[in-house]
């Protein structure tokens, strides 16, 4: 089975649950239910990297330490991409490698995809123009300061429309069930959640 | 304001949203409402940090490479244990160095819990005798067989009697919820739960 190799923007700052949520998911997601199935990658329809435009070890909110599995350049090519976000994104607002390594990514992966404010990234390089998108409930206002033609939800916890948006930090775990359901059904998203023991919260 | 250590014991296979759900809901809480307050630790009642038998990287479920904050000997006084599940608890109970460290630090610290397996590691060292408690629904069998005299709580996310114990994965969120409950009131743990965009799941 092919994997699809799923990349995680991590960078200092980052908040825990934003990136941690989505790697939970989609690391432990398999074709085959139960819990047997989740000792080997027999199954595992991602293969589940981080990725970071540095070499060092990434300190995420909190101060927990990563190391990044790989660095941009050196890492294998990306199907989805996801851009976790917490304060640190503010700082990468003004980062232009960042934002062209997320700008060229996005526009060679499968699925682009983020988390809370991972959001203002996709839309300070133009990915949201004209389209609906969200971000945590405190940075609903940056979202559309940075690009007035954004429709911005203000209700919904993922929002698909090209990229994929989801609301602050717990949703990416919502965002990143949408994600395995759209591409292998509600069955084995559902199936990833009961391992998981969450309680899916679905948009209206 | 005199900061509860709240030390996370990591390990490898540790499964990653068992340490990060409570990582962020403890290392994110203020006693001062909103957002701006998180970025800095100035109304943060808990110190967070990770702790392992081992200096070296751990990896996590899937492979996520986390840097120790302190090997355990070095670490500073834990009023709050973590011990978090995943695959790499079945190993860890045959391991004399780790559950005499569990056991010791359980002794001296304020409140114990676990999140799904780790629940394992407490009943392997007799902290469960006679007590309710929980686990992952896959390892529910296994904590009987560890010790017979459990209460065996198979529909409860979140139990208290003596040691904390969750169900399994996300439900450490609730447990990490509910401890902050139990410390600072339920103001500041609902806060803490809209700050990450959580739905509680609150037991019958």
């Amino acid at each position: 089975m092919e994997k699809l190799n799923t990349g995680i923007l991590i960078f200092d700052n980052v908040e825990v649950l934003d990136f941690t949520g989505p790697y939970e998911v989609f690391s432990r997601t398999r074709l085959q239910p139960g819990v047997i199935s989740r000792r080997t990658e027999t199954s595992a329809p991602f293969c589940v990297f981080t990725v970071s435009l540095s070499s060092s070890t990434i300190r995420a909110t909190g101060g927990l330490q990563v190391i990044p599995d790989y660095q941009v350049w050196a890492a294998p090519p990306i199907d989805l991409l996801v851009v976790p976000g917490g304060y640190g994104t503010r700082t990468l607002l003004d980062d232009s490698p960042t934002l062209e390594w997320i700008c060229r990514t996005a526009a060679n992966c499968r699925i682009a995809m983020s988390i809370c404010t991972g959001a203002l990234l996709y839309a300070k390089i133009g990915l949201l123009r004209n389209r609906r998108a969200t971000t945590h409930w405190a940075a609903l206002d940056l979202l559309s300061e940075i690009d007035s033609t954004i429709t911005v939800e203000q209700d919904t916890r993922v929002v698909h429309d090209q990229i994929i948006t989801s609301a602050g930090i717990s949703a990416g775990i919502d965002m990143a069930l949408s994600v395995v359901e759209h591409l292998h059904g509600k069955e084995v998203a559902d199936e990833t959640a009961r391992y998981m023991e969450y309680r899916r919260v679905e948009d209206d």
